[in-house]
């Protein structure tokens, strides 16, 4: 072959070069640690799942235009992941029995999407999604909320960055009933205007409620709404289960004192069809980025896509890498990953037999140092430069004349001294 | 929809429920300590990779036939990754002039291969790659086997349940030579034979050897070779390159005392042909499960599948997570993952404010603990149940009585024993 492959990775996809792989097992690290102090527990499913999973929620013709997706030599149609909570329902619904309920489950695993990449949007993507499975009650939704701000202040983020904008779906069906007299379907084809409010301008907004039969003052009664707070708005239908549920919720957010991240928003909608009950969004409250970060809430109905008349409802949200690191980066939270601690470089003179060095190299990993020998035959200023180059804190120098007087030179690379170490105190000098 | 959706996972792949994941999370974690510690430095691309990769180191009809591959829609012939080594060529090839030689990376990731799932074959796997590139002498052959040692004795194995088998290439086709008068050509043809003598019976080894033109004296030489030692080996040769190489190994195996992890075996081929040097492959000694588990070798021209005359040499290998496990539950090395350590669940009941209990679980995971909890309000016993069945190794009881005295009772699930601890004393006490 003459002509050389490319090296470029296909479009939309990311190489994680070390550095890359450093950052990206920091985030990931970071919430491992959150969610496994809080008993979430971790789980994955495959990366290629029927494509039916995704029809069935999405609808086919929608799955198969943001999926990649393919026919295998069995003739099944199968699909890139294009997100996990099918994965997740048919996990929970393939033991549905013998599961340990309310689940507190979580995941951290790449997805496909086939769109046009651009900003925050990416065809790959490593996705956090977290759920809760069996719990029909307020303590669920909450738990899941805490553990959302809980993986953001891990990372030193603050009230000062962030704000989780709390809905309900089903007060909101019936805030809408009441004000437009509306019935289901009436309620969710408005739920699709204010979904978009933020995205088209005022008047396209008034058109297109307006064409949904609203009058004026509906129109208005409706921006009321936008502004109040939680109190002020269930007050406009008291009876209504989904304002019981707002309540409850806002009540224990005040009580426990996670108010101070959260506040009642009447325009989330959150596009997908699933959610029942409380929806939420993550904003970042930088100005330059100010927007949803992430989002979820209450389905429950997910698990009766496999298993007839389940009854098993979830509550949770997805998380992207590529948001999640806009929004560490525009916060100044990630830290230096450069400087990794101790790491040791043994160099090398041809002068000194080789086990001497790898003799040296295996004391300082038995001391639990982290450590390496270099590797080849370079001369000792390439060495250096390996070491330099590579984020080494120290290099261990040892030559014929050393080895004879039983020590080693070391020299610490951040602050240039240098110490003259006998061989037997090596483990004790880093110690 | 009435007709309800399979719950099974796509043939060949697994789902990973949380116990499962806890123990690749324990594999894969293991893996990771053991190799940052030796200085390795992980990374990972994504897993679609275009269909030339693959096409040009193995045939386009194998990458056809052995991978997951379709055409997107701007009519780009793509793949799910089947190995890591293209992708690890192609990111080398693609800062080739900025990274720092010896690069010492290893990646874990998921692949895909369109087989027939069986025993230790599945279609979708996760892979540890372990490589060092522009390192072209036997340093670097060393590290890498030692790096494969390390891994597995992580994870506590000794010399008694693995061994690992070693030939080179260059020497094989030297002493083939030697023997036949064979050019690469005619070397490379008996290698085939050598490769495939395990899975055949001995008539048809023959039988192929002689098709090759080989007289039953050149065979009976090359049936020596199959229980020489290093030395008897190389002395064929002397002046063979690749009797240098492994002379100077073996050496060094013999100096670092990693010899007795080690043996020369004129057996070990590897099937692909870009295998340049070493190679070798890692036996389970287990009499139940005696089989190559893994191996890998050097390989010196893979960069140059991107970049013109690129000289980057590279050595490394490849093991699998399925044959791992079958080794570690072989040898009883698996430790009991469901001992998670202290793990607390707080029990609730009605007549307590419910943000007593929040403010609880808040000062247990402050003081470092996991620690939830229970979500909903269930009866006490069922309460204790899933604190049982989620292995959590407390229970804090904080009833409307004990409230009112400034206590809770902690339950140690292992012990049965139940103490009264002041609210003040909650964290001191797990301390």
């Amino acid at each position: 072959m003459d002509v050389k492959l490319s090296v470029t990775p296909y479009k939309g996809t990311r190489d994680f070069y070390p550095r890359d792989m450093k950052l990206r097992n920091w985030f990931f690290g970071n919430i491992r640690k959150a969610l496994e102090q809080s008993c979430f527990e971790e789980y994955e499913g495959p990366m290629l799942e029927s494509l039916d999973l995704y029809a069935a929620k999405s609808g086919e013709e929608l799955a198969k235009e943001q999926t990649y997706n393919f026919t295998d030599r069995g003739g099944r149609d199968l699909a890139i992941r294009p997100e996990m909570t099918p994965t997740v329902a048919r996990m929970v619904a393939g033991k549905m029995g013998e599961l340990n309920y309310p689940l507190k489950w979580f995941s951290i695993a790449n997805m496909y999407r086939y769109e046009r990449p651009q900003r925050g949007r990416l065809r790959e993507f490593w996705q956090l999604n977290v759920d809760i499975f069996g719990c029909d009650t307020f303590e669920a939704d909450l738990d899941v909320l805490q553990s959302a701000i809980a993986v953001l202040r891990s990372y030193g983020a603050d009230e000062s960055m962030f704000k989780v904008h709390i809905n309900n779906r089903r007060f909101f069906n019936d805030v809408i009933a009441a004000i437009a007299g509306t019935d289901a379907e009436g309620s969710k084809k408005i739920s699709k205007v204010v979904d978009r409010k933020n995205k088209i301008n005022r008047e396209a907004y008034e058109n297109a409620m307006e064409e949904l039969g609203l009058s004026e003052e509906q129109i208005e009664k409706i921006d009321a709404l936008y502004t109040m707070g939680v109190k002020e708005a269930t007050a406009l239908c008291p009876d209504s289960d989904g304002a019981k549920e707002l309540t409850a919720l806002f009540d224990a957010l005040e009580k426990t004192g996670l108010i101070k991240y959260c506040m009642f928003d009447f325009g989330i909608i959150r596009g997908l069809d699933y959610y029942t009950g409380t929806v939420f969004e993550v904003f970042d409250l930088a100005p330059e980025n100010n927007r949803a970060m992430f989002g979820g809430g209450r389905y429950d109905n997910l698990v009766g896509l496999f298993v007839k008349n389940a009854k098993i409802s979830g509550v949770g949200y997805g998380m992207g890498d590529v948001t999640l690191e806009n929004f560490l980066v525009t916060h100044n939270l990630v830290p230096d990953l450069d400087n990794e601690g101790t790491k040791v470089l043994v160099t090398r003179f041809d002068d000194v037999p080789y086990e001497k060095y790898t003799a040296l190299v295996d004391e300082l990993r038995g001391a639990g140092l982290t450590a390496s020998l270099y590797l080849g035959s370079k001369k000792f200023g390439k060495q250096i430069d390996y070491a330099v180059k590579g984020n080494y804190s120290h290099v261990v120098i040892m030559g014929g004349s050393e080895l004879e007087g039983g020590i080693v030179k070391i020299k610490n690379l951040n602050t240039r001294e240098e110490s003259a170490v006998a061989l037997t105190e090596l483990a004790a000098f880093f110690g």
